[in-house]
């Protein structure tokens, strides 16, 4: 009997369509630049990379919520670990884990051990500052506000300033009770 | 026994890592929406994706000599037939056709009816003049060059300007021959 419920991520992506990883790459590393060259400040390319991820993130989560079967999250603590092992591994072929829990079960970090944003990535001395894949935090906040949790997305670790893995911590700010029907809240 | 020689598109595509197709199409929404910001004027936004696709035409053919096992083609004919046959599918997951051959076998028109970095998209009235796509006529010339072929590639046909493929033109300028070791040639 086929299974019900939830599919793993590695079936999902498996069953999505697909491009080279090494074109989104290089592509993803065009956007970077050109936010480099047309902003100047480092901290604004920062910014503007989490708001392009915001847009990409309130839109793909359709698409997450259509292909996984996933159900609504019983809770904050599901919903990071579906992000982690369903959501990475549907859009960019890899997992992440969830640790380091606070005890109102509202923080915890994402660790990304792979990361394909970085493939052949090195900033360069004038870029440090820069969060090289502010656009994964974006995409996370993004596509949570659109199941009514308002979060606070930062990074902890990133390979690409010397540490041995890519970890963002995701703070729940505040859980919107769903009406029906939807409205805005904003 | 196995076979010797080019691998088919297909082949290769199955085998290379890969990301999801939506996050890809999003993201280079999210390019385009950003140049659209910043230049403002159309023309430059087509010049910059092009501009674009060429530092990434330069890198790609390194992936796609790697992993493609294609040797050195004999004609501007049959690279022509590569990039349609075997480039497409294996970073985009398309295949695309080639036509119209001139005489002298310079240029040619390469037509894609499916192409990934379309879905979703509408172009509002203030972007008439916009080629959407022109990042992948950037990767193509970009590519050419680093085998040592000069091109114009120059879209003719564009669904999202209401014809019923995508259609580009390639012509080759001028052929350099190879001198090794290898020197820049500008």
């Amino acid at each position: 009997m086929a299974p019900v419920g939830p599919r793993s991520g590695e079936a999902i992506f498996a069953s999505v369509e697909r491009v080279n990883a090494e074109l989104f790459t290089l592509t993803y590393g065009a956007i970077v630049r050109q936010l480099l060259t047309d902003l100047e400040e480092v901290e604004e390319v920062n910014k503007q990379l989490d708001q392009m991820g915001y847009n990409i993130g309130i839109r793909l989560i359709d698409e997450f919520l259509a292909k996984s079967n996933v159900s609504r999250c019983v809770d904050f603590k599901e919903t990071a670990e579906v992000i982690a092992k369903v959501g990475f591994k549907m859009f960019l072929g890899v997992t992440a884990s969830v640790t380091n829990w606070d005890a109102e079960g509202t923080c915890c970090n994402i660790v990304l051990e792979d990361n394909p944003l970085v493939d052949f990535v090195e900033l360069p001395d004038t870029c440090q500052g820069l969060y090289y894949c502010n656009i994964l935090s974006g995409v996370i906040r993004g596509a949570l506000e659109m199941v009514s949790m308002k979060t606070e997305v930062t990074w902890v670790r990133d390979m690409l300033r010397g540490d041995d893995v890519f970890e963002l911590q995701v703070k729940l700010l505040k859980q919107v009770p769903e009406e029906y029907p939807y409205k805005d809240d904003e």
